[in-house]
């Protein structure tokens, strides 16, 4: 993919960080440090940085879709970050639900379709990004190689937080479907997750998320000569040799190109 | 990655061609094609290549289960090809399931699954590589640039064949939990779709499936240079830009590192 114009695209960062007493989801501490990192990385990339605090799920929907609706005429791709508590999903396409403040959870596959070939004609062909630092699921993954002793729920550092949530049931569901049979044309999304589909993603209440963290400083290094593929192997084998409890990043890739961000 | 062993690990390609009455599902004429250029194709990148034709669901899960009990200490990675009818399937991980050739599913997360870091381990921390020709589900794709007369079901060329099957329930789904249940360590996964979730993939009857024929030319070209996701982003490229009905090939990457194949 070739990134000409500058700015070469929107990039929309939710970040949830409060939430809702009813929801019993925990406040992410952290992740305004994941926040600003990325907003300044972003801007830096030559992307027109938006930020979103503390939405209830369907203001989370309402913005994506108020993106996905603005003409993209004149940028060659668009890029999501989402930063919140998440949840296994049962799906048909891309795994995982993300929580809004008030504990709703949408489908990442929802998040992703609003920008499909058919839903944003303006970014037909073009790279569409998701990267999404949340919880897939609630199992902890303690790895292979590192003998520990004290199995369990305990935190497994001082301050190393999970971005799992207690005894949610995804809601909204129903829209799964719905969001399939409107896909004629998946072309062209990549979708960067923290964690493997059904467990936890780690973060540390004073220097944010492990994947964010390293994903932040992986761009730093390689972003103006690496391809996006590439750095995301880096980012994996960073995160994965991290903490006592495992965490392997991953992606789920349809684009057709090399993907190298716009670095003057 | 750093293949040293010769052979480099074990490839095993499960090839269903012809399916019971019951199943309603169609003959999978040109799977030969595949699956002998496959065999030779992986042969001469070092592999040990074992090919089963024709399994019923349950004996594909035997075969599974035998190659992931050998023992893979002396090689450096493991591959599995699966050529078969499939369909959509809902689910935690990996979407998709494929059919035996009794028309019982099983689900592509299941067969991931077997490979795992605790199922599995003589391939801890080696790259278990999955290439399935399949379809996704029953939707087809005409695309957003190409003009098409006749939408619909009608063949889209006169050979073309896709491997959608006609209103078939996922069987094995009540499986799916307990695959997941027992995932202590998914590193190292790459799973590579001929198609998106929900989609159909196609084949031709005399020169077999578009993603078979466009892997195998793109590891021709390729192997003795790339690494295995920049081949993939090139199979993508070139089988998008096939046919009147539109197909993207894609891949679910938990590798931690560059995938070179041996080539001496």
């Amino acid at each position: 993919y070739d990134l000409k114009a500058d700015p070469c695209g929107y990039c929309l960062i939710l970040n949830n960080v409060n939430f809702s007493q009813d929801s019993e989801l925990s406040t992410r501490a952290g992740s305004n440090v994941d926040r600003e990192k990325l907003e300044k990385r972003f801007k830096s990339l030559h992307f027109d940085v938006m930020t979103r605090q503390d939405l209830v799920a369907q203001e989370m929907v309402w913005e994506l879709q108020k993106l996905a609706r603005l003409d993209h005429s004149a940028r060659d791709c668009c890029l999501v970050v989402i930063l919140s508590h998440g949840c296994q999903t049962s799906h048909i396409q891309f795994p995982g639900g993300i929580y809004g403040t008030d504990g709703k959870a949408i489908p990442v596959e929802k998040i992703v379709n609003y920008f499909n070939g058919s839903n944003c004609p303006s970014l037909r062909g073009k790279p569409k990004l998701f990267f999404i630092q949340a919880c897939g699921g609630e199992q902890k993954d303690q790895g292979f190689e590192v003998e520990s002793d004290s199995p369990g729920d305990e935190a497994p550092r001082f301050s190393v937080e999970s971005d799992a949530i207690p005894f949610q049931a995804p809601s909204g569901a129903s829209d799964e479907l719905d969001a399939v049979a409107s896909l004629p044309t998946p072309s062209d999304i990549l979708v960067s997750y923290s964690t493997f589909p059904g467990f936890v993603s780690w973060r540390d209440k004073s220097s944010g998320s492990w994947y964010v963290e390293t994903l932040d400083s992986i761009l730093d290094q390689y972003a103006h000569s690496e391809d996006l593929l590439n750095m995301l192997l880096r980012v994996a084998h960073a995160v994965s040799a991290k903490g006592r409890y495992k965490q392997i990043p991953g992606c789920f890739n349809f684009l057709r190109k090399k993907f190298f961000f716009m670095c003057k």
